[in-house]
Formats: structure tokens, sequence, C-alpha cells
């Protein structure tokens, strides 16, 4: 189950007022199959099901969100009024194939870590407007980290808080006004900044747009100074699929990635009326 | 001007209850540019003003939607409280980088038509849910046509609905079904259909899923019965970017593509404060 | 199935917070009838099932949207809960009261148009904020033409535009920004702008606030230059079903009439709970 | 000021998502007027302004809500931009003609009562969904008392109650019940009903479908028993502006007429844009 | 049941995105118990019941609104999945421990009133922004009178009016304006004021702020000129549980106490997994 | 500035549809004061200046949220129309007042902690449904700690989850699925789970319902161990007030009470109409 008071509007945003595109079929009973047409990590399942149950349609469900996919494999057996499948079918497809192509990047990405590896693929606060929380958990569905919610989870202090206020005075507001159920996060862009931030007990520190070599030196001065374990390295901005393998044995524990929802690709899902 | 009455949702889903994140700094009057870090064309103008609007902040705007933007052009210059710019910037960047996205690969797709053709290029039903209306816009920003918004404008018979009641039957009941503002279009996918439905006057008639060799036939068969001038000849399936161009010398009225939007990628847009 | 996020809205403004009027009967199993006190058309059955479902009240209906209803004809055999029953009553019988006199009227002014004519009635966006959707429906019922939903629909050329711009460059500015799945409309006051529509190819021509002479002048223009087949004329502007019969024969091929809804009745709907 | 959290649903209702019929036309600033075609009574002003504000049009209000306008009154000056004077057009047309039907027709009836006569007209439940609140008010324009506004305002006992549970149990329960801020109804249809309510102290007797002489007796009955002065009497059941005047004479309190809006007529109301 | 078309905004308040805190455990099928562990009145089982509904748990109600409770007695026996019971934990007891609590200060203070005496507990618009529905019903639920509901229920006229305009004008202003479905209540702080009031046949008049002797100074002042039995004597201003017996023997026909609401402790209410 | 996309529905449910209470008085302009009758330390000025914005009352703020003030204080100035000031004042005091309550208790407890003591004072879920924004606003105004937000931030395990999957699993399977935003808190009641949670690496430990014995006993077990500065030890269970000075000396890092919110009276805070 998942929270939708949104599902209405959705549905309405496809349907109009009177669809007649979909009424034109006698409402008989009818089976059809939701299938994949190319090999894919699943994601979407559970707002699929409640657009399937909004619309009176009985389904079996062959896979789970997570799960991989071959090119044909029948992810929703449905059986339901020909109208009603009509009616579910753009809305269905529409999210499948979006945070599929999500959650398949993620995986992808995921599976370029080395086996022993402690780093972890997460998200950004990069979400389409309105679908962050699918998406955050089609990143999940693809083996990645969904990262902070909103700004009022985690506290990020931005190079822009920098900018305005100063490195060490921004970690001191945000310590003086964080509550103990969050942790503090810092983006740096230098080695001193990053011994600054893990010297004040940061619980992260991101590495922002810094190259691999940048990176090493950063956690080596963390290292020289015994603070690499007290924190946990993010490293960030600009990295996708492309040039992943070049921060993969950084031995960073995050690396986060805007680019597993700004540049995924929806799956080809479709829907198929069986004759 | 656009209605926006989820202006507010998108906002909180970004901010959440308590943003120390963006409330961290002195709330003093402050400077910032949002500029293009990739070449592009631009959308999501009318929706960021309202953004922008919405947390009283001062802007010029030096771009419109449609325009072609180099590295490093300002969008907008900013003027407004440093909380305000910290609280609209995410949101601001995410829809102007996702529907720019669209805009971009619009244009692109629009640019790989010869310069006399009569051939157009359109989205589909396709989008994300919930920003249809703004991926329809950023698909006209980019040159492209938007098509039908939903099912209740234009009547679309496609292929479930063959399968389940037959062809003629299908058009006989939406022509008595349609009102006189709107159009029908049919899906086909064979040379029989398309004349069958062209005979029957409806005003598009959608190529599904052709080769271009099976393209050039339907039309071909279609000049030879002289209905070719008499039906908007839509082409569509499969249809992306990298084999647009074997479609472009054919002669269709218009090339529908999903690929617009779920194989766009968001460009990189960037907020920055003045110090 | 009718979309209807709004439902829970109209029950509210009905039932307040503590209806203690329908509250005050023991909570019993109930049986009632829902019947009409006058002939009518019927309209407004989806959302009287919606509400139905949602109070949980089981029914059998005896009358689709269309049918013609004598006095006393029984709707709806209810079998419910008495509270659940008194709530449901009055915003049921509101809705198929108002949707009733809507198909009723449009049935009438329908029944004007001579057996073989090719004449039809529609409606207009001159519909109560907010039941648009539900108007319309309502005009369909009654054997009318809905007329386009919004502004985003088919486009149409006003007075107005006219007023501001010109006509030529307002059809100009239409085509090309209009979409192919899209017609273009031309509200024109004299021969001449007629003549200029037509040649301009627009698709549907509104003949506005013209007498039946002037229309017919009109048409016969338009016939003498070959134009009139290729055009949809619309006639428009304060006809009613008491001057209808005026326009019925000079073979315009819609009527538009705001009148079917602002002119209509309620039909005297009644929920009768049986001892 | 009016609370409106649905103005953006009334306008997206006729906006949809692109409006080039609005945005046709070179946003420049544009005089133009709003007026009355017609004799009638206005009302709709405070929602009228509402929308006009949403549109940042300037407006002159020459006329307010209650007053009498001869046709061609001028009731809005407005001054704004071309676009957003065509945008706000329609829904604000549409609910003063609306509107102002409900109040002409209010006033029609009002002024039916003689001059001394301490009858009042109200209004029922009987409002079309969603518009309750400037219905009601509208009737207030006309000179008549809105009745109670839902079933949780005072009680009504109606012969749905009695039907389920007899008169005096219905009676005594709603005692036990109501708020002392409430006022009691009962819906009779014999004198001897009457006679039990008026003796139980009830607040208002409505008689219900009773003919102008079995009112009377009704009446008299009551006047025998000296109850007359303790109860207010309402009259209802099938009265509206045509059989009205058998009604006036008879020295009822309230005389409440759901044809005040089910048989009201829009009001025909312009808006013309100034050369 | 009761209208809840914010049932989701309150479980979205409370589970966000990806509620892990829930779904740790297996989703097997579960049985679990509400109880009280003090003794209280109970309130809020219609919207307890529509949050158990939501998330699919079945449930034996053992009390009622109203009802009195002893520590350790269980209201509800649950049965349902592990997930959904968790994600239903919190807000159904949020509901029930607040409202109860309010139900039982509200009892508490009804048994103050001696057992003959006439005089009712009521509540005033002094309620929690977004839940005067619900703690109306819970006022009702420990024997109190809900009072006036909102604005625009029955009229008070109150000490700004007075302020701003005169106890007189205002008095005859609301007589004028004032549906016969409503009563007119007066606020005064003078014996003379009550006296003008009840002589203008106000229907409440409200002794703001006095102390019980200027209380009964009024009442006999009242009772001196027979106008006591025409008006509901309404006292009110700072009375709460602890100073309320020195106002019960006044014979007022209301005490109306803010605090009902404003100084009631929630009651704890436990949910108990079964092992 | 806060987030209230739900302004509109606070203010319609306490003015309704015709608040003729409010439209009694002239529309003049008017000064009045918003002012605190008893000592408190405010909070809810955010929301309290959202309305006063709405209704278009121009203020003077003299004191913020976390302020001390005085019986007498002034809160605001206030400049509007009379009628717009009677329509803001219930919805601003009654957020003011409960708000105000919950800091003012929040506060009192804060101060009964020890000068150098590092234990914080935190709120729980145990918030009124539709208002934990407000509500954990208004504790971190006392100067309380607003523990997570929802269940979704934080992970917290429960008895609940322990019962049906036992400690060791539930934590690891909480490590396995949170993000590296986010902290795990483990609620435990014996010292043994304290000691296994602890030495899982959990971030906060929950001594739930534990006697101040039981407390130092687990605490000291943990030191043994060296454990005790790897966590943060939070109590909780029971704890207000009255009986929170046995809890204060004891060392632990948060103690969270739902009594800052379910025991909380209202402030008494009143606007006043300047003669």
């Amino acid at each position: 189950m998942m929270i939708t008071s949104r599902l209405e509007d959705f549905i309405e945003e496809d349907l109009g007022y009177n669809d007649i595109s979909c009424t034109l079929v006698p409402d008989n009973p009818q089976k059809a199959v939701i299938f994949a047409k190319e090999k894919c990590v699943l994601a979407g399942t559970d707002i699929a099901k409640e657009i399937l149950d909004y619309f009176g349609i009985q389904y079996e469900q062959h896979f789970n969100d997570g799960d991989f996919l071959g090119a044909g494999d029948i992810i929703y057996d449905l059986d339901g009024d020909a109208v009603s499948i009509l009616r579910a079918e753009r809305l269905t497809l529409n999210f499948l194939g979006h945070l599929s192509g999500i959650a398949t990047l993620t995986r992808k990405c995921v599976d370029i870590i080395p086996k022993h590896s402690r780093t972890k693929i997460a998200a950004t606060r990069k979400t389409t407007p309105g679908l962050r929380k699918y998406e955050k958990l089609a990143v999940i569905a693809g083996g990645g980290d969904p990262h902070r919610f909103n700004l009022s989870d985690s506290i990020i202090i931005k190079d822009n808080h920098r900018n305005i206020m100063g490195l060490k005075s921004a970690i001191l507001e945000a310590q003086k006004r964080t509550s103990f159920t969050q942790k503090i996060e810092v983006e740096v862009e230098s080695v001193d900044d990053a011994l600054i931030a893990a010297k004040m007990n940061v619980d992260i520190i991101m590495l922002d747009n810094m190259s691999p070599e940048e990176i090493i030196d950063t956690i080596s001065a963390l290292q020289a100074e015994g603070l690499r374990e007290r924190v946990i390295i993010e490293i960030s901005g600009g990295i996708s699929q492309d040039n992943l393998k070049d921060f993969v044995d950084i031995d960073a524990d995050i690396i986060s990635m805007g680019s597993l929802i700004h540049k995924s690709h929806w799956i080809d899902i479709s829907l198929e009326i069986k004759k």
C-alpha cells in the first residue's frame, strides 16, 4: 500500500470528461496482459496495483519491484471490463515505464560497483516535480539509496550556504538547530573545508564536483588526521553511468547521482488485449 | 500565466515542514542568477515565474520558451531574500531542467526534418503522470506538435479497439458519438485497414509500427485511390532521434514520438548566489 | 464510471458536520424508490450511482441516461440503511433533477429538427461553474452535441479576437499554433468574413447572431464559391426552444444553444421511503 | 470577500492546459465592459471580483448585489491585459448570469407578496451541487431568505422521518439531540400533525404540499388553540412564480420555493472589448 | 459514517513516503487490541473506524462514543496485516486520545451540574484548527452541547460588534439579515444591555465574563420584567472545571466553556500487538 | 514563511458561507490589538501572519516565536477593515493560544533541566492530527527538540516490532533498508536489549517506560562496556512536567514527552478592537 491522495488527479489528467476513446467498445469482460518489451528492473508496482484496484480490474502479479525482467516477461495478467482496462492502460504503463527506467539505470550503476566495495549509489533531490516519492522508491528498487527526501530531513550545508555565511558558522548554526534524529551533511570543494567539517563532527561530507584525484587527496588527508572513519564520505557532481567507473575504486561511502533520474529512459512496457 | 493549483504541493514536496537547510542563512537581500550549463532550447519559464512570484523573488528574464541558449547564458537575474532564493532553487531548476530537456530533444528531432517538408514532429500520451500539461508545452517550445491532450480530446481508434470490436464498427461507432468539434484518428497496421479508414472519411490515419517501406506502400495505395490528401497521415511506433532520419523523406504529415519525453535528458541548469 | 474526485465535497456541502436530521431515525435496513414525477429524458445516472455506492446503498437501476420516462416511472429501487438513504437523498435528487432537466430540454430541441435534416443541436461553454462535465454529458443524453469542452480543445476565433487583431491575422496565427488534432472555428458576423474564413480553410464557421435570412444569404454565398461543403456551418446566438423552428430549415450543420443549460428547468424527481 | 478555495478549479475547467483561443491575441493593455443585456437583479459580484483579481484585471464596479439593472447597464469597467480579459470572460459571465437569474426570479416572487404582509420567500436545499453558497447568497440578493444551509444547521423532521419512526418520537429525539443554538422544524401534511408539533414546542412548522384551503384550515386550527404565534409557519411544495399568488394572502411566515433556483433562467450578461 | 475527505492527508502526515518503520516486519496476519489505560469517556470511534477501514483491518468495537471506560477496557479487537496495524496505530490513538480527553473533561463538568438543574454545558468556537467537527462531536459524546459550528450558523453579537456599532443597531441589523432558521444571540456585560436585548426579542443572551453575583442580578432584573423565560441565558468567560461549581446554582440555561477543549488532556489509549 | 495550502480550509471551517456575524458591522478601517492575557512563551506567529496577510490586515509584530511574554503584552498592532479583523480573529487566536500553550509547557520543562546538563527535551509523534508541523515548531519555539517528523524520517524499532520479529533481526533489517542519511533508533525495555542495540551500532537507544533506577542501571551497563558515548540515550514513557525532575539528573541525552502536547493548555490570548 502506498498513500495516493492524488490518484484521481492522475486519472483525470489522462481521461478527461468523456473518454469516447475507451467507451467505444462494448463493456464486456476482457483478459489482457502487461508485459515488458525489453530487459529491465521492475519498479512502480505499488501505484500500478492501486490504479488497477481503482478500476476494479482483477490481476495476478508475477514480479515485484526490484526483480529482473527479460523481454516478453508478463508482469500482470488482467481480468476486467474492457472499458476499465482501456482506461487504466496508459496511466499504468506511464508509471511502470518511467519508474522501471529509473530502477534499471540505478541497477546498472550499482552493478558497476566492485563486489566487496562499501560504496553505495544514491539519488539526489533532482526529481520530477510531484513524483519524488515514486522516483525515490524506484531508486530503492534498483538497489540504490534514496538520500534525504526533502529539505526538512537531514541538513545539507551547500555552496550557497558557505557563500552567504561561511562554513564554520553554517555548521555551528546547523548543529544548534538540528534535531538529535537528524544527520548533518556538509558539501565541500576543498581539502581544507573537508578537514574543518570532519573536525566539527558532521555526519556526512559531500565532496562536490571533485576529480577522482582530488577526492583521493581529500580522503587521504582525512585519514592522516584519523577522521576518515568518523564521517560518511559522499561524492557527487556530474557523475553518470558513463564516467561512474572512474569513481568506484576511491572507497567513498556514497556516490550520489542526479542522473539516475534525469538521464533515465523509460522502459518499453505494453498492454495487450487477449483476443 | 498558467493554472497551477498544485504549486503549493510541489513546494511542500521539496521543503517539508521545517527546512533548516534554507533557514540557516541570515535572511538578507541577495542577488543570484539562473543559467544554463549546456546548450539547450529553453522551456518551463511559465511555471518558473510562478515559483519565483510565490516566493516574492524579483527577476529579470532574458530568454523565453523556445529560445536557443548557449552554455553560460543567464536565464534569470534574481533579487530576493536569501532564504526565499534557497527555497525556490531546487523546484525551479527541476522544472527548467526537465522541461528544457524535452524542448531540446524535440528541437533536435524537428531539425532533422528537411527544410521544405510538410512533416511535423508530435508528442504522444506517454507523459510523466501529473506533468502532462507542462511536458506538452515543452514539446511546443521545441517546435513540436502536442498531439491530443487526453482521451476526451480527439478520438483515436487503437489496436485494442480493433481487437475487441473490429475496425469498421469501431469507426462507425466513433462517428456516431464524436462531437463535430473533434477529429477521429484511426491506428492501422496494414494497407487494407488504411484504405478502409480513408474511405470512411476519418480525419487522421496513424500508421503504427510500420517500416519505412510499409509506410511508403500504404501512402502509395492511398494516392492510387485519390485518398492521400483527404487524410492526415501520422506515423508512430518506436521512432526516436536515432532512427528518425529513416522516416523523414516519406512525406507523412506527422511523426509522433513518445521518445521526445521518455528518452529526454534533463538540461543542466544551475543557480548561483552572487557573492 | 466517471471521475469524481469532488464527490466528498458535494456530500459535505449538503451534510455538514453533524447531520442530526438524518441520524434521528434508527439505522435499520430500509427500502426506497427514486422516481420521476413528470415526463422527462433521464440524465445523471453515473454520478447518482457513485453517490449510492459511496453510501453503501444497494440499487437496481431501471433506466439509463437518454431514456424517456413517464410520470411515476421508478428509476431506482434502493435497499440500504435508513440513515444512509436519508443522507444520499438530496444530493442524488439534485443531480438527477438538474441534469435530466438539461437532457429533457435538449431532446425537445432535437425533436424540432426535421427527420432527414443533417442539422444537429449543440451546447456551448455557458455551463454552471464546476459542473461542465456533468452538463455536457446531459446534453449528450438528450441527443445533443457537447461542443468543445474548454478553451484548450478546438480553437474558436471570436468577435473579441477580431476586434483586437483582425480576422485574417487571427486565422493565420491560429493555424500556426493549432495541433493537427484540433479543429479551428471562426465566428463571423458578415458574408465577407464567412468567405474569407472558408477560403482560408478553417474547419467550422459560426454565423453569430444572424437572422435566418442573413444565414441563408451567407450559405448561398459560400455555395456560389463552392465552399459550403468544405466547412461545417454552425449558427448561434439567442436561439432557444421558442425560436428554434425559425432556424431548422436553413441546412446548417450545427445549431448551438446556450439555452439548453441556462433556460433548462429541473425535472421533479423524488425519493420515497417504502413503509 | 468570500472563501473561494475552488477558484482555480473553476478556472481550470474553462481554460484547460493551453488556451490558444485566448493567447492568439497580442497581450496588450485592453479596456472592456461587462454589461447586462436585459433587466435583472444583480448577484455574483463577490465571486466576479475574485476572478478579476485573480487575473490581475483592474475594475470599477458600478452596481452591487441586489441592485436593479436595466438593459445596457454597465456593471464593470475593465482594464487589463487582453489575454487575461479573454480568460476571465466566460467564467465571470457564467457566474453573473446564473446567479443574477436566481436573484431576479427571487425578487419577482418577493414583489408578488403584498406590501404589509409578514410573509417571506425562502430557498430550499434544492441547489446545484457545488454552488450552494453562491446560490443562497443570490437568493439573499433577490430579497429572499436562504433557509438552512445544510443538514447540520437547523433540524427538519421530514416525511421520511415520520414514515420511519413516527412524528412524536422524531420530535422528542430531535429535542434531545439539538443544540440550544438550533431551531427544530417539522414538516407536516395534516392538521393533526401540525397541532402535535406546535404543542411540543417546535420552532417552525412546514405545511408540505397543502392546498391554500388546507393551509388556511391548519392555521385556523392552530389559532383556535392559541398556538399560531408560538410557531413560524412555513409553506412549501410545488410553489413557483406562476401559482405563488394563490399563497400570498394566507399569512404564512415563510413560503419556501425550490423553484427560485430550479426554474430560474440565466440573465444575459455580456463582455465587450472596447475597440 | 462521517465525511472525511481529509483522511489521506492525516495518514500522509504520519507516514511520509517510505515508512520503513512499519514495513520492517513481515506482513503477516496479526491480532491486536486498542485499550484505555485510564478511566475515561470514549470519543472518536467514527474516525477511528474509518482509519481501520482504510487500512483493511477487521475490528470488533466493544464501546461507543459516550461510554464510560475503566483502565484496561478493550475498545477494539483488531485483526489485520501487521504492517497495516502499525501504520494505523498512531493516527488512531492520536484521535482517540485527544477526543476522549475532551469527552472526559466535558463529562466531568456535566456531572458537576446538580441533578434537576436545567443548566447545560456547551463548547465554544475555541477549537483546534482543522478539527472542529471532531471536537464538537467529542463534546456531544461527553454530554455537552456543541454550540454553533461557525460564524454562519446562529448569529452572535459580540463585544467587538457593540464597540464598533452600538448594541441596538447591531441587533436591528442582525434581525434584518438573519434567516428565520437561525437564532440571534447577544453577548452583554451589563444588566442594562441584557434588558435591551431581551426586550428586542433576541433568542439567547450571553452574560460574558460576569461574576456569579452579577449574573444573579442580571437574571433577577430579567425576571422582574417578565423576560427571563423568553430568552435562553448563556454564561461564559473564564469558566473551567475548577470554578464551575460557583456557577451551577444560578439557573442559567447554558454554561459555555472553551476550556472543555483548551484545557483538556489526552486520555492514555494504547495499542498492543498480541504475541 | 510557511507552506499553508490548507489555510483556506481553516478559514472556511470557522466562517462558513455567510458570516452575518462579521458583516453586521460597517466595513470601516479599524485598529485593534492582539495581546497575551497571561505569561507565556509565544508560538504560532508564522501562521498568524499568513492569516492576517490573507485578510489584508496590516500589522506590526512586537514579539517572535520563542519570546517570553507577560500578561498584557501586545503581540500585534492591527490595522485593517473591521469585517476582516472580525473574520481573522478566532482562527488567529486559536492558533496562537494552542501553539503558545505548547511552547510554554515545553519551556517550563526545559527550564527544569539543570544548567550544564546535556539533556534535552523532545516531542513525540503524539500530535494533534493535521497540526503536526505547527506543533513541532511550537516545541522548537519552547526550546525543545521536535524529534522525527513522521514514520519515514529516522527509523524507530518499537516494542511491536520486537514482539513481531525479534530485536536483532529487526535491527539487521532496518540497517539493510535505511538510507545513509537516516538514523536508527531502538526502543528497549531491558538492559540486555540496550546492550544488544548498542553493540549493533544503532544511533539512538530509547529506554522506554523505565524507572529512574532502571535507566541508571542501563546507562551504567553501557558505560561498563564502553558503549555509552557511542549512542544517544533517549528516555521516554509517562514523563510529564510533574515527574520530570526525577529524570533530569540521569544524564540521558534526550527526554521525550508526548505530554508537551497532550497535556498542554491553551494560553489566553485575546483581540481587542480599539474604540
